[in-house]
């Protein structure tokens, strides 16, 4: 799609804008060295093999260099099986629905063992399991090996946390930290192990984190004249842009991730009050907002396929759809006051009128609680509700609470769900429950080892995956770095 | 070693002398483009294959160009086998002495599947099976493939054979052609699928042959420079040069491999008239022969497990190392004359006189053949006694007439000792006989559908292999070229 030939705004200038706003990209480069290696005297070939432990999770690329006990008269066969976490050393064949070629191998016949073997691909890993398949006439010790991560995010633009900081509270804003860094790449990347695809959704969180962390906002706005050049024919956002292969919008369609557009954008000029952004991307987050609404049916109820919500099988998402639409044309409409768009306003003032109402009717006053027409009861229902404004804060204390002592309820499974969670506590005013939960979600990935955070955490169900098995989980992801945000923002100690 | 230690010759000057001899490398390439291609319209995913045939052999790198059905969300998984025989393809595990990494396999994880696919390393095939493991969400094409060959070897300073020459004839002659091509690489290598070695008695056969087809004799002197550069300790010369990974000598020391330095100095100086060069090179040439005819014993007869000869079980070497060493001492004798060194002169006349007597003495009047001390009848005992000069030519052409009639006799079982018999053969005036074996034996190879000559050819037996499997088989070898040499040098139509 050209920008001539786009009505509503100049995709082509989005494009060039995009190029521009962080042209720096991948200038920050850290290395790695192994913490716990191979034995020094152990002469491998024929199948031997050994795994590497990193300490820690790094994107980049690896330098293997080893020692030959002969000239070698053939060439180095050399396996790299690169992992996250060690579940992904599971021999057994892979079942998952997703694409095996996301599976992190590398084979490298080396013609000169003496250099160093090198990977020539980018791959995300703390394990290293290193295979010599080759019955070689020479055999090869391990001398050293060498990681050399890349990212976009600058760590000396991060602040101290206070002086009375807990260390539970240190250990989880390091894994947040570290899991943002490794998603930052030349876009806001949603996993650097699979997909490694610039997510709306996931930007939302990524940029409200890096306003409190990296502050890198030549990055969020590389991210938002992406998704501003490349929409879909009426307008829509796309929920996902491929950086690579080609630049290109994903097909997909999701109006929740459309409207947190006007979110990251809202985010982005109270951190830096820059009103002629606002002006320049504000055909794009309004017209977000006008296909959202318009979608909404007789009753005002906006259509729940087009919403994301959570990966929670046979969730209703009647409210937190609903919620979610509410809240973000709320932005929309601060949004419209820095643009000076009066009549667009109007417009959303009404349609927050509407779909509030409607809302508002799924609202049972007997149980306190958001309630499914079905009768479902969820916690996705409650932290949409109360974040939409349609209650008070009392009220929205009230569902908050209520929702904390209902084991019958549909819970969240992934960080994204869990940070609206935490996000409509510490908004309500609950704020030693919101601290709790950070505690207890993100310190329990904390406690149980985690590094970074992955995409999906049921503490009940360690093996849990959307897609058949658990390896092809994204073990660093992007949506669940929040506790950062979190701890920086409402000043968690 | 470093030339200002070394007591024979300047080695240092020797290494710069080979940099500069050839400076040109690789500047030639050529393209191929597969023959034979899958339909069009199958489209793969998920373990599907399929076998390219290149219609000839090819020493060079691959680019695969594929469609896909959908925007390539995920890596792209392809599998490249690289194969110059079919037999490659055998699913078996293999059960060779010889490292499996020389297995011509490369598995690439393609991060932009709509750009060509290429390999990042040299392989040596002439059938590709292509492979797409990956449950990958789109499904691929096959677009295209193009293969870019490298060698040092000029097409164009081959002359072209007489108009009257027979279409077998012609055959014969491009097969050779293209084994030499294809083994002319930095250096004359052995096979360029595998070792990738400058061996001395490979290259007394290329230059041969090279001196009567693309005639780079840049890359000779180049070759005679690097061995000479990186002699052992006692001036002896390595049976081969390591080009990669390093440049290195071997450590096996073949006195009939030293020796053929004199015999390639010398076809070289009759093809250049070079003196400067042989003068220069003369102290390297004559100390091979003071060590091989030092270290016969008391009867003269040098020592057999110093002499390759052939990969033949079981076969007595003490006919055929004599007779070698007595011929090169010849070609030595004839340079000392170019090199304007009496001394040494002398010294070789006797040399050439003791060790010859010790040959004649296994000469069977009886027989009519060369029998070694424990009664064993080789071809090889004949070939070498003819060569050797020991025997005028009449004996000559007895000595090769009887040993075609003993079906009883140890037979070569490699293209490299049959080009000596054939060499013997037409040297002793037996032309009819020559030709006819290069036309059954080279000519079989081709009848067979052989594109490249093979290091080994048995008529009988064609899976056989020195190495216990006949996939890890050089199927284009150096020393098997010299059909090219016998058909240009003796007229063969």
């Amino acid at each position: 799609m050209s920008g001539q030939t786009f009505k509503y705004w100049d995709t082509g200038e989005f494009m060039r804008k995009a190029r521009e706003a962080y042209p720096a990209l991948y200038e920050k480069k850290y290395c790695s060295l192994a913490r716990t290696v191979p034995g020094r005297d152990e002469w491998m070939r024929s199948g031997s093999s050994f795994i590497l432990d990193f300490g820690t999770h790094i994107v980049g690329k690896l330098a293997l260099e080893v020692e030959c006990d002969n000239v070698p008269d053939s060439p180095l066969h050399v396996v790299f099986d690169f992992a996250e976490h060690t579940c992904e050393f599971d021999p057994r064949p892979y079942a998952g629905g997703l694409s095996s070629s996301w599976i992190q191998r590398e084979t490298v016949y080396a013609d000169n063992p003496l250099e160093a073997v090198k990977t020539s691909r980018r791959y995300a890993f703390r394990y290293v399991k290193i295979t010599f398949p080759a019955n070689t006439a020479y055999r090869v010790r391990y001398a050293g090996c060498v990681a050399t991560g890349t990212t976009s995010a600058d760590e000396n633009a991060v602040s101290g946390l206070p002086s009375g900081t807990g260390e539970d509270v240190r250990k989880i804003d390091g894994v947040g930290l570290r899991t943002l860094k490794n998603c930052m790449q030349s876009v806001f990347e949603d996993g650097p192990k699979r997909d490694r695809r610039l997510w709306l959704g996931d930007l939302y969180l990524q940029a409200k984190t890096d306003l409190f962390t990296y502050k890198n906002t030549g990055l969020i706005k590389r991210c938002l004249y992406l998704f501003a050049a490349l929409p879909h024919e009426d307008g829509c956002l796309s929920s996902a842009v491929f950086p690579e292969p080609m630049l290109k919008n994903q097909s997909w369609i999701l109006h929740d991730y459309a409207l947190f557009f006007a979110g990251v954008l809202r985010d982005l000029y109270e951190f830096e009050k820059d009103e002629k952004l606002v002006k320049e991307l504000w055909p794009v987050a309004f017209r977000q907002a006008q296909i959202a609404a318009g979608a909404a049916d007789g009753n005002g109820q906006v259509p729940v396929d087009m919403y994301f919500t959570d990966w929670c099988p046979g969730l209703d998402k009647t409210c937190a759809a609903q919620g979610t639409a509410v809240a973000m044309l709320n932005d929309t409409l601060f949004l419209s006051g820095i643009a000076g768009d009066g009549a667009a306003g109007d417009y959303l003032e009404k349609q927050i009128e509407r779909l509030g109402a409607r809302l508002l009717s799924l609202f049972d006053r007997e149980s306190g609680l958001f309630v499914c027409p079905g009768g479902q009861i969820s916690v996705h229902s409650q932290m949409w509700g109360a974040l939409s404004g349609v209650i008070d804060r009392e009220t929205q204390r009230t569902v908050l609470k209520n929702i904390a002592g209902r084991s019958d309820a549909v819970d969240t499974v992934t960080p994204y769900a869990k940070h609206y969670l935490a996000e409509a506590l510490f908004r309500a005013g609950l704020r030693d429950e919101a601290e709790a939960l950070v505690k207890s979600y993100w310190g329990g990935m904390v406690r149980e080892g985690a590094d970074c955070f992955p995409e999906i955490y049921v503490p009940s169900d360690p093996g849990a995956s959307p897609y058949g098995d658990a390896r092809i989980n994204s073990y660093c992801h992007a949506w669940s770095c929040t506790a950062s945000y979190f701890i920086r923002k409402y000043g968690i100690v």
